[in-house]
């Protein structure tokens, strides 16, 4: 363990500087925050390149036990002052702990669709809670991973990496263009579904198949036409209300768990 | 329509303020954002007391449509500088158009539960975000209501309405402590329906009877054991990951869709 002092000092500037996406992409790094999500990377096997904490915080056995594996494996263990860790961190939490860890997304020839029965695909996606909560509920329902077609937000962001729960370290998680992603998709067995209100079908009366991929599109906009008309089936959830919609993350919950009660 | 010149007019000091729990609990009026949100507030007959835009924007039929509206039921159109709107909304968008509104919660005893066969519940739910989005698939499932139970973030914030993208104009909404809601449930019908992981029945094979008010916990800590034991039913989703939970939105939202299928 080693101590650092003063706030412009180099390592604290680059881990603070990994909050902003430019710089996680340059680095292929990025931070995950508090003692239980780095408890759950380290028991997924994720041991973080640096630890970073403050002086004069309570011990913890798992904290500790989070030390003597980053030590272990020759990573980095840095103590900085409280006021240094809140300017990396962005919070004035005494008892934060922040890891840095290598980004790992996984190619898309790497997804393997006899994983599981469901895998999940945001279109688009642009709020980082959203994306966090998808791979939250990709753990949940047992997907062999999410697939992020198009810009979406960086499921690397600190907000992303939170919403998760920790499943950013145990969900495949694989980004590409959406011709890359339909060329890979027909390259073998796979129904793609959309969430959809064009001429589509009921969620509950559909007609599902393994490996099923469940897609939906953007916060604002849905997804293109053009993607809904290449999906093998188009599906719509009841609106019994004023809103025609959704939020993404809960209608790819919804229809992810109605796909696992009947393939699962 | 009148004019505000200046950043530290009282008037934007006022709208400004209602970004804050305090001084909107003291006024007992709220901000709604965006000219979508407020146009589906005109279109359920809430009408903002008063309406503030940016000098210089442009036209929008929709716009007109609301100011006409305001300023027919006696409500104050203030158009600010692009510097004071930044200041009153915190974003860089000379777009943007703001309404205050005031607050309209339901007290517990208006909740009519012959209205719908099935009810949202929250207790303790501290993420405005989760809080909005259970709004908004509120709406969708056509409950009768939302209940806030305990000490949950505040449905009048920003985040809140933001989230629930109009619900928060449509959905019946109360906020009761759990002696006083369950009290009053037990004084009519109604079936109290718990996600819990606690002895609990799989979701898709449990008995559900209208009403059936469905409720979930604390982000963090779920609900305590005593309201679990207090509930007709206990109900779990699969979780065939690593995590024991899902996001609170996504699993009030599942089991909703659920419940609606079987009493809808």
């Amino acid at each position: 363990m080693r101590r650092i002092t003063g706030l412009s000092n180099p390592t604290v500037k680059y881990l603070r500087s990994l909050r902003d996406k430019k710089h996680r992409r340059r680095e292929r790094r990025f931070l995950a925050e508090g003692l239980r999500l780095l408890t759950d990377a380290r028991e997924t096997g994720h041991c973080p390149e640096t630890l970073v904490m403050a002086e004069g915080r309570e011990a913890h056995p798992l904290l500790d036990a989070l030390v003597a594996d980053v030590e272990a494996a020759g990573g980095d263990v840095i103590e900085v002052s409280q006021e240094a860790l809140s300017k990396i961190t962005g919070k004035d939490n005494p008892q934060a702990v922040s890891g840095v860890f290598a980004e790992f997304d996984t190619p898309l020839s790497r997804i393997d669709r006899d994983a599981a029965p469901l895998f999940l695909v945001a279109q688009a996606m642009r709020d980082p809670g959203n994306l966090g909560t998808m791979l939250r509920t990709a753990d949940a329902v047992g997907a062999g991973g999410l697939v992020l077609v198009d810009d979406c937000a960086d499921p690397f962001s600190v907000e992303a990496v939170r919403a998760s729960m920790g499943a950013i370290f145990t969900v495949p998680l694989a980004q590409a263009r959406w011709d890359e992603f339909h060329a890979w998709l027909r390259e073998g067995p796979g129904q793609l579904v959309a969430a959809s209100l064009r001429e589509s079908h009921d969620y509950r009366a559909a007609a599902y198949a393994a490996p099923c991929f469940v897609m939906v599109g953007n916060e604002s906009r849905g997804l293109p036409e053009e993607y809904e008309m290449a999906c093998d089936l188009r599906v719509h959830m009841p609106m019994k209300g004023r809103a025609d919609s959704l939020n993404a993350a809960v209608a790819s919950a919804v229809l992810s768990y109605e796909v696992l009660a009947r393939l699962g």
